[in-house]
């Protein structure tokens, strides 16, 4: 069908901090570009619509009394939600393709997996709040959180706090790869290689993509 | 356990608009003090701490976009989760009473069946947020919705906004009556009746609550 085929993609970035998404996130905008795709929407999780934004910043910001892992994990589908339905599906139908910094994978990872949270009401949200919907692509920059999170705090030594989570982002990583190494739709990309090394191998993924997307 | 026996209770008011559940929370408020319980934390929802009113703000003024059912559920459960935790829970084991307007039971008869969201995603929060928490007593104040809502509105004859979205209200009531009729801990109150009936018919249930609560 036509507007099957017209229908855009969604590709979108997972991984730890400091495993280099805003740099991927740059090599593949310029790559799709090249590729002639000129209208590509950029969103970010949780965010990217008003409502979602507001959540976003009372995730991140509400100081005021302790956040329960039940409360965090509900702000952040109730964002998703706002940003599938208002964002990245009219986009789609439009013929945009989209390009997402983080989706349904990193609460998978981060609080099934690092928070630990309950898997069934993972998955009970998830079946919810996005059905069949996933992306086309997940490109997941996989490092070591060790080797990450010195990367993100810009410096070689872990600090004390991010030395005492660092088993919660080691918990994260292992779902992550429970995630994609077996998914059809996701490609693993060493993100611990030299940069361009990891920009090559970014570059071959979504090359690759883009041969059987057309 | 002595223990035990100092945990305070949790009274919950529920009913759909126009029922008098404003009024009906001053009635035991007042019995309760007569009865000699000085504490009494009264809580609302959603909202109740400073991250569930922000929450609530967003719930009721969020204009800038449509909200979906499924983000309107997952706000009103984040919220929920912040409450109980931070506020109930505590009140209770400190040997408060908590006397509450609405609880889970409105997201059960609004989202479940108002907007008919499905039963087990609106199970897999209940069990995850609240486990086997619940009020000691439910008062469902029960009306039909047209005389409730006219009630609500301040004049004998409903708007074309609200006669359109009376079949959400009927399906609430619905499940409102499906959740209270055979639940030992709850007691349905005719509020269609005059208001010294209804005010009998509360200080009568309280009552037969307190002489077994003691």
């Amino acid at each position: 069908m036509r507007t099957n085929n017209m229908r855009g993609k969604f590709i979108v970035l997972e991984g730890l901090e400091g495993a280099g998404k805003t740099t991927a996130h740059q090599i593949i905008l310029t790559q799709l570009k090249q590729a002639g795709i000129q209208q590509i929407v950029q969103t970010r999780e949780p965010g990217g619509t008003p409502l979602a934004e507001k959540l976003r910043y009372l995730i991140k910001h509400e100081f005021e009394e302790p956040i329960s892992p039940q409360a965090e994990l509900l702000m952040l589908y109730a964002a998703r939600a706002q940003l599938v339905e208002n964002v990245i599906k009219p986009a789609l139908s439009a013929g945009k393709w989209v390009l997402g910094d983080r989706h349904d994978m990193s609460s998978q990872a981060y609080q099934g997996g690092g928070r630990q949270l309950d898997v069934a009401l993972l998955n009970s949200l998830k079946e919810s709040v996005l059905g069949p919907f996933e992306p086309d692509l997940t490109i997941y920059l996989d490092i070591d959180p060790a080797i990450g999170l010195a990367r993100a705090s810009g410096c070689g030594e872990l600090d004390r706090i991010e030395q005492q989570s660092l088993d919660f982002f080691y918990r994260t990583r292992e779902r992550y790869l429970a995630l994609t190494q077996h998914n059809e739709k996701a490609v693993i990309i060493n993100a611990e290689q030299p940069l361009e090394k990891v920009t090559n191998d970014i570059q071959q993924a979504v090359q690759k993509f883009l041969t059987f997307a057309q």
